[in-house]
């Protein structure tokens, strides 16, 4: 009920304070006999990581995973895999002007409210160093859903006001890794990356979005009332730290068509049931059609920034907040492993799910 | 697990396909000693109710609301509430076409893939008339949020390419529900209006947007990681029939900003804290900050239309699905009160989980 | 969380007051393609009806079933079945007393203090009329299960001192259904008949115990931490009205044995791993090994007497609480289908939850 | 749903196998602002750890538990409570005998059922040393309990057919953990202890039963239909590695009465409503009256014993289990803290959800 779990079957639950000892995650549901590779989590973790290049923030964060429980001779067990990263980056002293002082837009003030009493070092809960937990669950749903024949691939779609117009047939994995902002061409990357560096110079920090696509799920995942596949998918980004949007298939744009332009017809190649245009992004009435998954999530600029603002402190007298520390110019590079990771755990989950959709 | 269930403390599971004897609803969590006006539920279900006025379908659904329990000299006991609609207007024979054949972008394929076996009549489960018990039992949760001073207010923002450009400072429920269309200002309904009725016209159909405003939610609702308060909205507007998409406070369009446009800064007004623009949509860090809440749903045009279109049927043969029947030229006037129904539904949940932060 | 919903994947929900218009339930999560005889369902009912012999309360509730959805064609669709029973014997003056004093050993006070605002009709919520919703949605459970194999019997084992010393090896339904106790012989059950009829006639009550066996599960059902199959068996059981005990395989009995008397030993036996003896009741670590299931659930005698008590009224005022109306002697005959109906939902939500075990 | 959570609002996940690295735990749900002390924590899993004494198995586990996340500055701050408690006693030669046969009555061979897959060192995940987790969670629940003035108080009722005929007035913590068996009392103590000296010479085992009084708890905890808060401390003692039965109040006991015998009459004394005898055992119609709760766990000799057994192995063949290494001849001493845990846990669980009863 507090919220740091997530998923029926294939279940997370996370903790940690970006400056306590250590964050994790118990994954608990994750079936038995999967075989996994542990550098393959110690890989995405380094994909979701500070410090990557110039484009992100320049804290240290090693996150070096250890697994203590569900895996026995290379296979999961069946029984709760837990996963420890310790924080070995913790300066509080950086941190302690804000024990008292609410910075702009970020949870501080809500954190008090809520709680009466919070650690401020850092954000504590509220910092995106709880999704590394999430990235580390998700190396399991992914290998699990690789069984499938599924795969999930996310890239940055826009930065500010530049955007990849249309996505390319095929995403190259490849290609995305290979560029620091993560974007889906090399052309549309450098045009990003620079814009990034602008903003960054002058202290600033700027949004986008990230756009990802599941490859391989057959038609059937989902639920068709409340956890329709869409709906799991847009709370699971929308958890993400920063993201202020989601939308599927044709999204927000869609909804200026007509419907004589909207709808996906039916056709069948190769004795196989498929929809001419994907505007349905993949899903109907909640499930699954067997076409790919296609979504959207839209992330802020980051609240942290090199400059001086207004504000007030815990006694509601104002204050002015330094603009000082290391930050994120833009998210959206880390944000792409974080909404992969996100979309892992929410199709495993439903695929684990679907196994009693039948007699 | 099959997902008909919505909420953790505040839930509601609801049952029914569109042809069957009934829907319905079980609330189960609502606190004892609440006074509820069962006319007030009623009032609900005559605003989503078809056939209110041109715009809309002209199906007749009575929509009578039967409370079975937990409802003892006018007051809540604390057991579950259960509600029973019954369906009057079952016309099988109407529908008896759909059962061998999909119609695009609708469920009927994906529902085959899922269960195999599924009544095709009008929909059966997949069809909007789920939302009724939605409704139904949101009226609960506007009474409970009531006490605590909390509104919730839909309006049709755009319709099509129509858009009411900024909201209102104050929402009038009265403006809203005296204009066929609910939107937010007379003029703009006109020109939504005349929209609507051309596409009817056209035996086609359109999309647009439905805003919605909290007022009075304190500081500290929500919680901090998968739960976020707008993540949990977010997966209850996305599991409205026909919602393509979701943002909250600036949304995609704030993700086109800078950090230093975007941020809001604190302010002490009175000795009550608030922020001096809203970006945040009156959430910070996934719980509510005490400003208004506000977000954005996204519904694509109604899959239904009086047009002709390729599909296959269930062994995969081309046919052509007619467009006959009656259908909603445009479902956002009918979206608004379902729209508030899943916000309230969150609240209500939300003000519940509330109670267990602090010691 | 507010209880009144069962199990995980296989999920029922409860409601209604004893003496409101109708209780019921709504089951989620039954599998699609089901053939299901309502027939069945109402056979079941009418053996935990009230009025069947001289033994049990005379009340007429004559207990109809309507299916209201989920069932399409003879088949379930895997949406949700909601069943509602109508209250046809509410004679709500019968129970006007009772408004304003506790009843000894009942629900009255504890639900006052509880909620403040109670359904004080016949024990509102707390009668064990709501038993007759768990019965229903077992019918469906029960055929669930049967699809694998899976059967469940129950049988009056106790009453008062009246023991069945040794449990027959094969439970003869045709044998417990033909005599009015439900015990699992004739002789023993002509005992227990005449003990019932002496308490009867003294206006008191008797306890005793139901046992109950389950054959056809095979071994891998259950879960190994806090869902032991033995755990939600025994929460299953002391979730009936009235059940003070619990106890699988050796029980109480066992725990006065040494481990080399205790212990299992495993055995082939035509290919089929078993054990020699079933002190395990057929769970070992909580998880079913493929031997019979089987467990005791121990009721208090009725709390309703036809004597005069002492006890208090709302404002602590002593009051004599009047012996009158109809009442059971013994609830034991009438317990059998309901402890039946809750193994059954217990062992349909596992062989749900088992299907995720394995990759 | 793979079973390791237990609670809604107050609830534990737990991790590890007994031969892996860690065991440990996460509670989400603890409310923010507890005041807590790590040494109590310390202290509690003393009470649990092995070779505490000579009636009790020798293997040393110092079980210190690392607290990860949750606590700041002394008090909690709502976020999840991680903490870990390394495995550093892990001789794994010492179990690879097991790795392929089955030991009697113990969880090998229906983990091989279930999950295919399994760690065999010392019984992996189904050991009882996940026990200490739930010990080292419940140090948070008694702390929560204590803010409300509940306290939870177990101890050795029997050892074999060695019984306290009559609990104590009121129950000595002093007494109870000043004698090596936790018996109510010095004289039994002795008794108990000669008893389990003479089964441990013989290299077998011994079961008996712990009995639990928990004072303190106000009139209203608990639900009403399937979460009982009896139904709910049945579940959570079954859950106990090596409980076989429960019973509350009177218990199987009081199955033997007449209801005019059984049922508690009301009195108000000092103003304050109270029973006058309680064979409800606290609970009625499963919500809590005021009165202390009162119930019995039943744990059978344990599976491990020093004399050779028959058995199976993997492939079906018969096999002899040797009766070697280090064992608790009884493990009801220890078994004390557990079920003083586990009944801390549904307590402060339902403490939480009490907080939603009334509007």
């Amino acid at each position: 009920m507090a919220g740091n779990t997530y998923g029926q079957l294939f279940r997370i639950t996370t903790f940690g304070e970006s400056h306590g000892p250590a964050i994790g995650v118990i994954i608990d549901g994750c079936p038995a006999g999967l075989e996994f590779d542990p550098t393959f989590l110690q890989a995405e973790l380094a994909r979701r990581r500070p410090g990557q290049s110039a484009l992100v923030t320049q804290r240290k964060e090693p996150d070096t995973a250890e697994i203590l429980s569900g895996l026995f001779e290379g296979k999961t067990t069946g029984t709760p895999i837990s996963i420890v990263i310790r924080n070995t980056n913790q300066k509080s002293k950086d941190y302690s002007h804000i024990a008292t002082q609410y910075r702009p837009s970020h949870a501080d003030y809500t954190y008090d409210a809520k709680y009466g009493h919070r650690d401020y070092r850092g954000g504590g809960r509220s910092s995106a160093r709880e999704t590394a937990s999430r990235v580390a669950a998700a190396a399991f749903a992914k290998t699990l859903l690789a069984t499938a024949g599924v795969h999930v691939q996310g890239f940055v779609e826009r930065v500010g006001d530049i955007t990849l117009s249309t996505w390319p047939k095929e995403l190259s994995a490849e290609t995305i890794e290979s560029n620091p902002v993560r974007a889906a061409t090399k052309e549309i990357a450098e045009l990003m990356e620079t814009r990034i560096r602008e903003v960054r110079k002058a202290g600033d920090t700027i949004g986008g979005t990230v756009g990802c696509r599941v490859t391989g799920v057959p038609a059937g995942w989902g639920e068709p009332a409340f956890d329709k596949l869409h709906a799991e998918l847009g709370k699971a980004m929308l958890s993400i730290n920063a993201c202020q949007g989601f939308e599927y298939g044709s999204g927000f744009a869609g909804t200026h068509m007509l419907g004589s332009e909207h709808n996906d017809a039916f056709e069948t190649v190769e004795g196989k049931v498929r929809t001419k245009t994907n505007k349905s992004g993949g899903i109907q009435g909640g499930i699954s059609n067997g076409m790919p998954i296609e979504f959207r999530a839209a992330f802020k600029p980051v609240a942290t920034i090199m400059q001086d603002q207004d504000s007030i402190d815990a006694d509601g007298n104002p204050v002015t907040v330094e603009g000082k520390g290391r930050h994120d110019p833009c998210v959206l590079p880390r944000a792409v492993p974080i909404v992969e990771a996100m979309a892992a755990l929410v199709l495993a989950d439903f695929m684990l799910r679907h196994r009693s959709s039948k007699v």
